[in-house]
């Protein structure tokens, strides 16, 4: 990748120590003997033979530093202070670098007894962590899997790039409430006098700032697939809403989606094929640029010794099973399974990760009964009582990605429509210049969950918000 | 940048007809003789000596492509149809690629007659062609337009990894409503049933779902903050919302702003120099990866024979006036102006394109009066009437950038905080390990409108909101 940066990003002290971030402090880059210059909040003091060694981090990564501190310099600090220090680069006993210290200024105290939540050497449960939200990002495992979450939108973005794929900013804002109408939330301004200044006969008195009712949008794609028509490959990844009153460890109000829609594509196959590369790549990819972060978030599960076990399902093919197959699995196996397996319903939770488990890894189901499915899939040739689409089921979350090929009959989509006056647009897509397009969604949220093996999606975007809770 | 993919992107068509798109399609990757299939929207039909001249674009890039059709093939296309087609590579005499067709499928019909909004050989002005967002990616300065966001997208998102910024993201709903509660968006679940089943003593109803008032977020910059205490460098780069009765073509309810905050940085001008190279940078990183889509959206002014002079500033230092010389400025020319200069009150949009024509380009204008700036900037050390901050104001469209170092001292934020009970937590970040950050945002639609010399920034995004409109 080029460099774009033109300028050093390093920051000068006075008395030319060079600013350092922990993570280039590597002996290739730093000799002994350097003068360097570290800013960060510290994370252990310990009292040794005459002097302090005090670990520090500043975010660069998960590995901390050590800072030596001859008592006789009476310098003193303490556990969660911010602090900066100059010294000279040296090495420990085991060859890794250190910096014997010649001055430091504590920034910021960390005074404990009058509520810091976090103290040294504990470690808390994940509620209780996200119960400080606005401190969060000074705990080790909660940085690591910020600096994850980073390098994997990253490793999705650049995929869809190399693949020449437009990113479309989808709107939050949106007048077609076509798919989540029961799970919607509503908007107006909070500025009464705002509205009565705007008020319209005819329109209710809420609605007075669009002129109609305006909602969060709970998918972009019916927006991505307008684009589509004429911008062929697109996407879109950014957050979505849902008002649900649920306390499940994989849902969450708003949140991440990527969605992908490409224009020309007209086989389910070629669709999956898509998604399977897609995910393979992007693992891979953060599996490389973060290891350090990922083992450290990374619970291992009870089969694994170390973090890439987890990550078999790389090397291996996903299968494809269609709807009936999935079904008659897990009728065989209904002794095995709380919930009544039931042909019109489709697949809960549970019978998910059943077949995950049966799959041994991740598997498309394809091929779902039209009644439960959405207006927008097309019907398949040989059966029209079935749709072109499937579901990605994977361990730990269950469905991560759902996708289709989109109904491209515009007479068909007419009798499917729900919500004739506010998707009108939608079939004109169908009348002028139509393709078949085909597209997916993927929970962010649960890839991030299923990657770090962490229980609770809530646990890796920065700021969760779900039933009664909206903190900050 | 490393390869992520790792099969072929390519389509193939039967009777071994390689798919290709035509950004791909040059004289390098592809010899006269290869067979070739192309898919895409018919741009015109041209008739002429036993040939139809067919120019398809497939949204890969502003370039068109030309399909030659023997009539006697009994092939018929037209403007606005979606067409398969399969051929033979040429070279035409101006020693550009052209396909000699072998087969054809319309894929997709364009009748015109039927209300399709733009006929061939004619344009259209920007306000015709946004009320057709749902079509206005077939038109081609809206698709480069669009493409030109993609690649300004990645160049700040590349510029700020590189430089070791973490993306957070930020949430939309905050109970924050601390800087615009007068132009915040209030949220509620539209379903009322649903609110009913999680009403409380002691809430109101309309704030059930998260038992507080929720708000579209107006900046993200204070969540930034709390990250920055633990991440160090962050930014976030996301969609921003403001409630305003407002038609300027400056002004969007929801748009798009990057916002950066960085530890450890106490000083105004490294802020600025910040912001200066990331925006040279940037883009020229868009000149050179988007030429010809910018070449096609580019309104070149009065001064400019070719696009690169539209980007002169890229080579030229920014001046830095402080608030005090600019006024004097401003006052020196209050004959000039027709709004009155009043140093109390700021700068006004006039005032702000006036000092960038004064200065010739890009002006920062740092040190303003504490009075008429936010709660959160730091006084100055040497005159406590002042505070720590900047406008970037450009060509075009006035203030691009707003920024400022961070008020550090406890005592002075608890005494200006505008919503304790609700910012209690941001108070928190001064008395636990505090360091000084400091950060900027910038408007991103804006940014578009000043590189693509666009007038409106409605035209900039692909899916405007604003007073009274939210289509589709």
């Amino acid at each position: 990748m080029a460099l774009l940066c033109s300028r050093s990003i390093l920051r000068y002290t006075s008395r030319s120590f060079h600013h350092y971030r922990i993570k280039d402090l590597s002996p290739e880059k730093c000799k002994p003997g350097t003068k360097v210059n570290v800013k960060g909040w510290v994370k252990s003091v310990r009292n040794m033979k005459g002097n302090l060694f005090v670990d520090i981090n500043d975010g660069s990564g998960p590995q901390n530093f050590q800072l030596v501190i001859n008592k006789e310099k009476g310098i003193d600090t303490a556990y969660g202070c911010s602090v900066d220090a100059c010294g000279v680069i040296a090495t420990t006993p085991k060859n890794q670098l250190e910096l014997h210290v010649e001055s430091l200024t504590e920034v910021g105290k960390c005074p404990l007894t009058e509520g810091y939540p976090f103290y040294p050497k504990k470690s808390y449960p994940p509620e209780y962590i996200r119960n400080h939200l606005h401190l969060r990002s000074r705990v080790s495992s909660a940085a690591s899997t910020f600096r994850v979450r980073h390098e994997a939108t990253r490793a999705f973005n650049e995929y869809l790039h190399q693949g020449g794929f437009v990113q479309i900013h989808t709107p939050v804002l949106t007048s077609n409430d076509c798919e989540g109408a029961g799970e919607a939330f509503l908007v107006k301004p909070l500025n009464e006098e705002l509205l009565k200044g705007m008020a319209k006969e005819n329109v209710p008195f809420d609605h007075a700032y669009f002129d109609r009712a305006t909602f969060l949008t709970v998918s972009g794609q019916l927006h991505l697939e307008a684009m589509s028509h004429g911008l062929d490959k697109v996407y879109t990844f950014g957050p979505t809403f849902r008002a649900e009153n649920c306390k499940s460890n994989i849902h969450l109000s708003e949140f991440y989606m990527l969605e992908l829609e490409e224009a020309f594509m007209d086989k389910l196959e070629e669709l999956t094929e898509r998604v399977e590369d897609m995910l393979k790549c992007v693992t891979r990819s953060v599996l490389d640029r973060s290891a350090a972060d990922l083992s450290l978030v990374r619970k291992l599960t009870s089969k694994e010794v170390e973090v890439e076990e987890g990550f078999q399902w790389i090397h291996k093919p996903f299968p494809r099973l269609t709807y009936e197959e999935a079904m008659d699995i897990l009728q065989a196996n209904e002794g095995r399974l709380k919930s009544p397996v039931c042909r019109a319903e489709g697949i809960n939770k549970e019978q998910e990760l059943f077949l995950v488990e049966h799959c041994q890894g991740p598997v498309f189901v394809c091929l779902w009964p039209k009644a439960i499915k959405s207006f927008y899939m097309r019907e398949n040739a040989d059966n029209p009582l079935l749709v072109d689409a499937f579901d990605l089921l994977v361990p730990h979350v269950g469905e991560l990605v759902g996708g289709s090929v989109r109904e491209d009959s515009y007479d068909r989509l007419q009798r499917k429509l729900p919500n004739f006056d506010v998707l009108q647009w939608y079939l004109d897509l169908r009348k002028f210049g139509s393709v078949t397009t085909a597209g997916f969604g993927l929970g962010f949220e649960r890839y991030l969950s299923w990657m770090l093996n962490v229980h609770n999606i809530k646990d890796v975007i920065p700021y969760p918000r779900w039933a009664h809770n909206c903190v900050m």
